[in-house]
């Protein structure tokens, strides 16, 4: 073996170099290994944890013999389908390896060395992860009162010429949301040439009328729509585009194009079929909301509002109560998440599971708040 | 609805914005559509018709109720029996989303504006698409009687002080290969600073000794293996590369950290396992191989030799005839391809298929043949 360069950073870009080492999530079977034990009641990464549609499974075993297929890079009969229950053409519709993938390729596709990009200070991390693998301009705005600051957002894509507005709605971590009249306000509110990349991941768990009317072919805005939350198909990675023809095609530029597989494209077909399923999920959402509601209550905490499939549940200290007491439920082999940045870090965030971890979660949870 | 801007390209980079509009593969479901009937012998796209292992598919079926969880992002049981399998530490291993998603991060994380590739002309093309899309420039060498050629390759390496050399071996879509000592010696003719990403997706049906022995720590070299090809789980898309450590950890940089779902990591880890059913595969396409030259002979053609799972089908003439061949052959519900360079187009590039598969192709080809 020869080293072929005494820098350690070859072959390495002098970009890719310089980049941080941070992953925007460190996995629950990371902390397991860390911890020497299963993490069994899974209520820290918003799954969806009702599971998918009967349909999608059984779609999934009717492929199964057929994976030595590759999936069709043109994702057309999947496409047909979304384009249909958003009643625009297909042309608007592209695929993605789940949200992420698309958020990166959405980064690459739009932020060169310096493009300024405005989002929520701890909000869902990964655009920012991208955008900095990008070269990009990160400028965040804190919650204000929990909730992503649409006038300040605006304010400073205005004064920072924006090129892209990232915007979460509901918002993960903290489960709150904005109303479709608000985010259409503020879309009107940025900058002429600001795309707003707006990630509706958990829209189908917020009230009606959360999703802004925005056309197809708008080009100021691309949505985001995801197959791991509603539909329950997190580990299949699937996701969607909506978004003005050019921009769509654009992303031929760039992608992978066999990169969504045969099985996503088929449970993600079947998923859509089942609208009973999706009912049965979000009443089972709703009833875990309200019964975390009732173990706050118990326990004089507070329960945050929610628009997704998750509450934060505000426990009244400070970040180290909040580590201590994601720390105790992990040893209890309950796995939640906090948010990472003050105050809203005070809080636990909890999705919605079946009532049986939610009997774990209110069994173990007096002794953890007695011990912080 | 507001027109941002009036540049058409709004709003992607003035890099992105300049990228050729082309895509690696137009998908044999396209080509259905645009037929108007399907293609129900699929011998172009070098998939692993005897499907995948049975303990593969049973792995999926059990743990497609868990499908509402995200796949471990670090990969670990996987990569861990991978690192088994190759002898080395799991530090070396990196999984993706095939070998495509892996040949992206490649040059996302080595190629800057300008850095220079050498590669074979008409060689498997989606690294080089992936390179243009990171602004790197592209050297090609023609192939030599069919095959790469390795001297011309590390001249041009030389000259040009190239940062990366692609080479495919076995090569695709041609079939042959060198040996493990003809590419350790290439490897020792590269620059000292010239990476050498070494695609070996075909490698488990080539001769033993096709695998050059190099160490994993060894900086100078990527290798990449493929799921998609003996183990038949291109609707899955896994992949991994072998590398050194300082690069291995280099992709989770820019790496989809989820992007490797929950079935493709269980799947593969089955399939890892049964190496009966391997060898069942490897003879499939060993008799495949044989009944393609059996054709070949038949009609006084030359079948090229392979060192893969498909066989290049040497017609005798120039490129007309061989994409009236393809045509021809589409039109008769069988899908093959051809390579796109002169002379290596005078070829139909066939995979070794099911007996079916090849009875069909056999009762075809003579009228296909008369009609050139």
């Amino acid at each position: 073996m020869t080293r072929p360069d005494d820098t350690a950073a070859w072959p390495l870009t002098d970009f890719a170099a310089r980049l941080p080492q941070s992953v925007p999530f460190v996995g629950p079977e990371t902390l397991q290994r860390q911890l020497g034990h299963s993490l069994d009641i899974r209520l820290g990464a918003n799954e969806q944890r009702f599971g998918p549609s009967p349909l999608a499974l059984a779609a999934i075993g009717q492929a199964a013999g057929d994976i030595w297929k590759y999936g069709d890079p043109e994702g057309y009969d999947l496409r047909r389908a979304l384009a249909a229950k958003h009643g625009c053409d297909m042309a608007h519709i592209v695929l993605g390896e789940g949200v992420d993938g698309l958020l990166g390729l959405i980064a690459r596709l739009t932020i060169a060395q310096g493009d300024t990009v405005v989002l929520t200070q701890g909000t869902y991390p990964t655009f920012a992860y991208h955008v900095q693998g990008c070269g990009g301009t990160l400028h965040r705005i804190p919650y204000r009162q929990d909730r992503s600051d649409l006038a300040q957002l605006a304010d400073m894509a205005q004064r920072q010429r924006a090129k892209i507005l990232y915007l979460a709605n509901p918002d993960n971590p903290m489960g709150l949301h904005h109303s479709g009249a608000q985010v259409a306000d503020f879309l009107a509110q940025l900058p002429q040439d600001c795309l707003l990349v707006l990630d509706e991941a958990y829209i189908d768990f917020a009230p009606v009328g959360t999703a802004p009317v925005i056309a197809p072919q708008d080009p100021r805005v691309i949505r985001l729509r995801s197959f791991s939350k509603i539909y329950g198909l997190a580990g299949l990675r699937l996701g969607y585009a909506i978004c003005a023809q050019p921009l769509a095609r654009a992303f031929d530029l760039l992608r992978n194009h066999f990169g969504v597989g045969l099985l996503p494209q088929v449970a993600g077909l079947a998923a859509l079929q089942d609208s009973d399923h999706l009912a049965r999920v979000l009443a089972g959402s709703v009833a875990a909301r309200a019964r975390i509601g009732a173990i706050a209550a118990q326990h004089n905490l507070i329960a945050l509002p929610s628009a997704t499939n998750f509450t934060c549940l505000d426990l009244g200290r400070g970040p180290e109560a909040a580590r201590a007491a994601v720390a105790g439920l992990a040893q209890a082999k309950i796995f939640v998440r906090m948010p990472s940045e003050v105050p809203q870090n005070r809080c636990l965030r909890i999705s919605h599971g079946t009532e049986q971890d939610l009997d774990a979660l209110a069994q173990v949870l007096p002794q953890i708040l007695a011990r912080l």
